[in-house]
């Protein structure tokens, strides 16, 4: 057999602002044989995550930063080439956090197999049935709790994360109004996905927007812009308002401090409470939110969409379409 | 009986900034005579509150504006001096929302009346087992909840609130850091109060400060006062950290509105929670609270003082020292 080729981005510097190509580094290198209860995986999907940015941070963010000259993190679904790992048979489909590159050799720890469902496409792994729709399902039903006939508030709502948390708002009985950044995008959460009103931030005044699409105040916000966006909420808060803090995307890029929101002094008059959380933490309690992710999706009453970018090579300028807002729907890279 | 004569601040203009004793006009009018089921109460103290100052705002705040011309609102301990209403008797002690005034005229609706227990001073009802040790209890316990070994970080550290809220951390086994605005006030919460350590905000970084006194970091912190010291809070807590708001007394006579912290963001990676609270809320269970408070301080595990200010006629004047930082311990009017 010969030689295989392993491409792979590596971090070069550390970034400043927006992510540059010449941040990373595009590097070769053989892959090597296998040891014993090792797996060779060839990545076919690579995800693209806002929380990628805080990854290269010299301060860290939630982990250690990535250190320079490593290979650039991220979450892939790949196939098993080879396995001298009795866990693992090639041929099979594998989830794992195996980097940009397009060959990883693990011994198995992190990696999990696939079902061969031909009805769930391999992408919707990085998405609808991965971290995604566990972070939508447990930072809105965990740290929100929504009732039946409450205002919901979804920020970056035509994103991966965000239009899921919508379409969840819906079933559960809630108002859900999104704010996007583009009238195809207010377009396609309100008409597909379901929701019941949409605020074009780049054309709308956000608190003009929340008055007129929030009549009873705002019940639930999840966050993921940070900014003025939740200022104009916490202005709107209803009593006993839960902001479920996901992300502040419009801080991650910044190059200084960026100022909190005006109005959080509101929290007091209205009790309310402002949660962050991480995916991670529930992790071990996937197996409660999966088979309901499934059986929506089947219903109907989850949709989702993907941004399939071609090549590895294009995952640094990729990831800036997360920044811009010019995804459209979860951004994958197809190896 | 000659006529008695009834002498009232009265709300005249909506403040701006700092209260001036112009924004209040001192009227007198005879007491009426009462009518059935009416109770006359004389006042002997009155509370003077960091809250007011938002109940007198045009916006309101957690509740309606007091509107102008009205007695200024305000919690009073007094004793009934006649009584045509059957659940109150002449000479028994009562504490209700009575306002800046010598005397009341009510009904009795949410007028209660008070033990006559000695060991207790009835400066007491307005502070340690009234609003104040309320606010105290179920901020720190119910929001925080706070356990051993925990770091708490206390703002307005020697002021009515902050005051019990340290003590009580520390009966619950916490390390406990407060800060204040003075070496009296400092030396007063570490060596009479029993917390591990404390910073004076004007003579320290406070950055600098709870760099000195938290080496673990954060785990609770109780929000008295907002702005900078929020943001410095928020720049070292840890997993799981919890900051109940109870007051931002920085903001309150804020003409322009204040930025929120910079370090917000951090609430993802920490999956913190920030909660506002009002004490309103847990009256119906200050039976849960109270006889626990009582106990403590019988027991010598709670101490607290009072600042009592001679004269109903001094309250606009001495509203302002809780802004200013110059009361020590709760702040009291005897009418």
């Amino acid at each position: 057999m010969t030689q295989r080729i392993n491409h792979q981005w590596r971090l070069a510097a550390r970034p400043v602002g927006n992510i540059k190509e010449s941040d990373f580094q595009w590097t070769e290198e053989p892959v090597p044989e296998l040891k014993d209860g090792q797996v060779l995986v060839r990545n076919l999907y690579l995800s693209l995550d806002p929380a990628n940015r805080g990854w290269v941070r010299e301060e860290g963010s939630y982990m250690a930063p990535i250190p320079l000259g490593s290979v650039m993190l991220g979450g892939t679904v790949g196939v098993v080439e080879e396995s001298r790992n009795p866990n693992f048979q090639a041929g099979g489909n594998v989830q794992g956090l195996l980097g940009w590159q397009e060959y990883a050799v693990t011994d198995g720890a992190g990696l999990n197999k696939l079902p061969n469902n031909p009805a769930i496409p391999l992408t919707a792994y990085l998405g609808l049935f991965g971290h995604i729709g566990l972070t939508a399902y447990f930072g809105l039903l965990d740290i929100a709790n929504p009732k039946p006939g409450e205002t919901l508030v979804v920020s970056a709502a035509a994103g991966a994360v965000g239009s899921i948390v919508g379409q969840i708002g819906k079933i559960k009985g809630c108002r859900v109004v999104g704010i996007a950044g583009s009238d195809e995008k207010c377009k396609w959460i309100v008409d597909e996905l379901g929701f019941d009103a949409a605020i074009n931030y780049k054309t709308e005044n956000i608190r003009e927007g929340l008055k007129r699409t929030c009549p009873k105040g705002i019940d639930i916000y999840f966050e993921n812009v940070g900014g003025e966006t939740l200022d104009a909420v916490l202005a709107m808060i209803n009593l006993h308002a839960r902001i479920s803090v996901c992300g502040m995307i419009s801080q991650y890029n910044a190059t200084a401090p960026v100022p909190g929101p005006y109005n959080l002094i509101n929290v007091i008059p209205k009790r309310a409470k402002i949660q962050g959380f991480l995916v991670t933490d529930y992790m071990p309690r996937a197996s409660e939110a999966i088979p309901e992710l499934i059986k929506w999706y089947m219903e109907g009453k989850l949709k989702y969409r993907v941004d399939v970018v071609e090549g590895l090579k294009e995952a640094p300028r990729a990831l800036n379409k997360l920044f811009d807002g010019s995804n459209q729907g979860k951004l994958i890279i197809k190896v």
